[in-house]
């Protein structure tokens, strides 16, 4: 059983969606990735959805571009939890994929997350696993612990580097 | 027969939508109406525009706001041309709708008019059926001489408003 | 223990909040309400959302209006799933609370629902707890299909009333 | 007699919409191609448009950039349908050229499709064109199902790649 | 002769645009007004603005809303300059008509004001007749020193008041 | 004297406005140049613009980015006609200095032309100037009638190698 | 002396921008107010701010709508920090107003706060006196306690109502 | 004790932000740089500003890209005057960081700069530090004549430049 689907309208989100299913396999979360599409294989769509959900899924990433309409047709073809992901693509650079996700009419949520925001899909993803597997949530803080670290460490590095840096420079102007 | 379909996502856009019907009329056309929605009854939609389809129906207009996949999901379903009608509505006041109808991906177009363009919408429609009836060519031609006509009367009305009031102000500065 | 904690910037946002309230309830889910501002408010917000996490909440709804920083801060001090309503107020009429909810930064994601869409933030919390109470997923497929129901009779009303307006146009046309 | 006529406000278009040319192509449709301007050539445009509707053409996909007038110039000056295609070019990438083309008010529809949507103007072109000529809708079915076809070996590759990945990845790590 | 066209694509553009009519009659300008459509009625556009030109005309004032061609339509179809007025109308509120009107591509420029800026429209008007009659020039420098005055006043005016509440405050507190 | 001076922000938006000379240019029409900003140089500013005007200057051609103050603060210091050319820069695209340029107060217009519109900042210079030199007004009709007459030639251009291309691949498939 | 001046375009600018004086008198802070233009009266405008310099003022709050160049101006003739407050008007509501006073050129900066943000112009302001006056900071600090002890009340307020109308429910309920 | 804290979301920012510093820099005055998160180092990022405003600081800017909440929880969590900078990232390209900084609640304004605006955020620190450092009122003045020496310098240039090009042509031509 995977328990989560990463479904995509087109295989170049791949390239950018690869890092939503990297963090999942960072965390141990085993997932399935579906190319289908709202337009043109709905009922394939609609087909992987059920069975998805039948085999015990427990949340959807879908991913699209332009007019941005799988994650409203899956979330309405299932009560799983669905994560949508505008991609950045077209004139508008993922605005009307924006638009086309996350204002859903009432009823029928997706959980949307930032353009191209993959990386973020995928740890939502596993902010609602964790609701059923607790040593999840253990995982995420260090996860979280590990990116302030990185924060920590980068400001460090700043900071030495402008010492140094400044410190040069009053060798210099001293000589 | 109907030849033309409108769809809704909600009753609530009949109040606009009606336009589009009452431009039908007008043309002769039979029409019939759906209130159906990608989302919350989406099997519906689908044997609907499968049966409207079937029964030999030409043209189908669908009309959505906020999200606005309704039309797209048609247009996937069916090869009939469908004509997307973003709704006014919600915290974007339709743009949101406009980007979700128009920015169609490749391969499945939706032909979209205005935000609330719910006339243009049947006219469009007439248009379309006129390519096998050409006795609405000709309907069209008088509708558009009508209109023309209209502007012309407005014209000749505002003219004469302002050359009496203008007449009144010369008459008033020579007492 | 309360499952959802439902946490606003301002109390004039329980207007519109209330509506996940209603849901929540609907559902027979517990929940708190919390107002609290992420600039005016910082300490008690994150003391409230430990207090929640600690308590064994599951999913925090938070809404914000203009610069909506509540809903991110929130994401940032725990690992439970957050929900984002961007409300609609101000000149940009929630535009900017969009962008400031769902543009996180790689790492903290907010699940983040249309403008003013309280609704679908409590659906999407019953979706997310659904995964651990599998008798919340029967309810929310009896409330889709109430949903599907209710647009059925809507489309039933209104065929039904264009039928009588037409047999009463024909009726006088035929007198 | 050339079904379709594709006219464009300036010759740099025609890299974009030459896809236009080959999807009619590919079905068989006979187009001729017009450099024309709203502007520059109205008078011209409106001849050329009135003799393409003379000589039986029946539907015009007309393309501009920036104050994109030409669609809706055309649009007035016949009643056969007129496909709008915003080109993406200046400043505003489209979207003022989007908003040119299908805000028009009510009684001159075009219908109009995404930012450089060349392929998809070609294609409803097409479905139009099927109203007359049923052997098209077959072909259009015969289109559909090769998208659908193609997305389906999409996916196909991506799982099977994912899948040897990942058993070179477990191969490493039974090492 | 008159030295301005005032021309609007409908007759309810008219309580804005009796702006820019009051401007010109308190400068003395010679005015005409017409109701004319860039697509319902572009023959007669044409044809008015040939006569405009042909009887010594010097400027048009042209306004329209939505996707607004008529002031582009105009300037193609002249050498005399040609004032566009972006109307506010619908749901995009004008923004579409500034698009529609200020974006013209090279060759053909209309001077685009401010969404709904009949004012603007007729000041820019005189200050292009004042190259040919300096006496206008003057009444121009009257215009604004007036409105300097009138700013001056209100700054006046709204110094006594504050200085009145804030003396009355002292006095209460005085007491 | 110089008829016309056109005034920029920075020596940068030459690279643009140097369009806007060669049409000047083209025309026979003598013009200065002059880099000034309004808000880092704006006693220099009102100085030049003081003395264009004393020295029998007819109109300003006023370039800046960003928040694009320099037209609106020239237009406000003179009764010349003042044309504005929003600069494409920066994050916004030159959609900041358009809305800073355009939608000027009522009282002191500014004639806007599109983002980077320089050559038609210089040809509605020319419309304007040619109310006083009619010769102009000939020149103007003659420009238009090459930029017509080259897109006739695109036109033919276009034609013939569509044309040939359509031989080329009959003839191989008569092979 | 005063250490604050409140510069308007407009005396209609007062209804909101007194929220400024209102802060600046419960601080006790001297504050004169001006009604001056950037286009109609800019040589009084700069008189009023070198005069507003040379008395000894600290800061100056600027509320422009439109193509709002008042704060823009009034920053490029003094060094002394200016608040910029786009006013809300129009049909863009003041986006105008925000992109012509934020997005400021480099070496020209503008203090911008929200679309109609008044008080919060008055609270920066006194954000800057106190780094001169420190018994401001404390007043700051006593103020940001009044304003979360105002959001705790509400808090407060909102949960008893919600217990009672919940008892209310559960008594109705066990009658 | 440092006068200046520059606070930045991530090292990326560095690129752009070292202009602030830069600036700072040539007015003398000492800062200090900090890389810290308001999602993933709040309470760093909190107790760095308290730290900071212990020791005497008195203007921290802040910068943060895409939702950008870092300067206005510093703006929430001291007294002190913030100024924002929204960095230019993503697939809004800081319209998203400039909504979220800029549209701040009533009570905790955050002084906004431009997209990218790092030079003017130092710079509108200087102002506020001039407040209690006259001395750095002169060399603000004097920055400020250097600018407006600088562009003077480049129309002379321009002015040269075009001269001796208007001679060649006219020297060739004389030929």
């Amino acid at each position: 059983m995977k328990a989560v689907g990463i479904v995509m309208g087109s295989d170049s989100d791949w390239a950018v969606m690869a890092e939503a299913a990297q963090v999942l396999e960072a965390f141990g979360i085993a997932y399935e990735v579906k190319i289908s599409s709202a337009h043109r294989t709905l009922t394939r769509t609609l087909a992987w959805v059920g069975e998805f959900e039948r085999q015990g899924g427990s949340v959807v990433i879908a991913a699209a571009g332009l007019a941005a309409h799988l994650p409203g047709v899956i979330a309405g073809a299932t009560t799983l939890p669905v994560i949508g992901v505008p991609m950045r693509s077209g004139a508008l650079d993922g605005l009307d994929a924006l638009y086309s996700i996350v204002q859903m009419p009432p009823g029928v949520p997706v959980a949307t997350v930032g353009i191209g925001g993959a990386r973020n899909a995928g740890l939502l993803a596993i902010q609602m696993l964790a609701l059923t597997t607790p040593s999840l949530r253990q995982k995420l803080a260090e996860y979280r612990k590990r990116m302030a670290d990185e924060i920590e460490q980068k400001d460090e590095a700043l900071r030495q580097k402008l010492a140094t840096s400044s410190r040069d420079k009053r060798g210099c102007a001293a000589e």
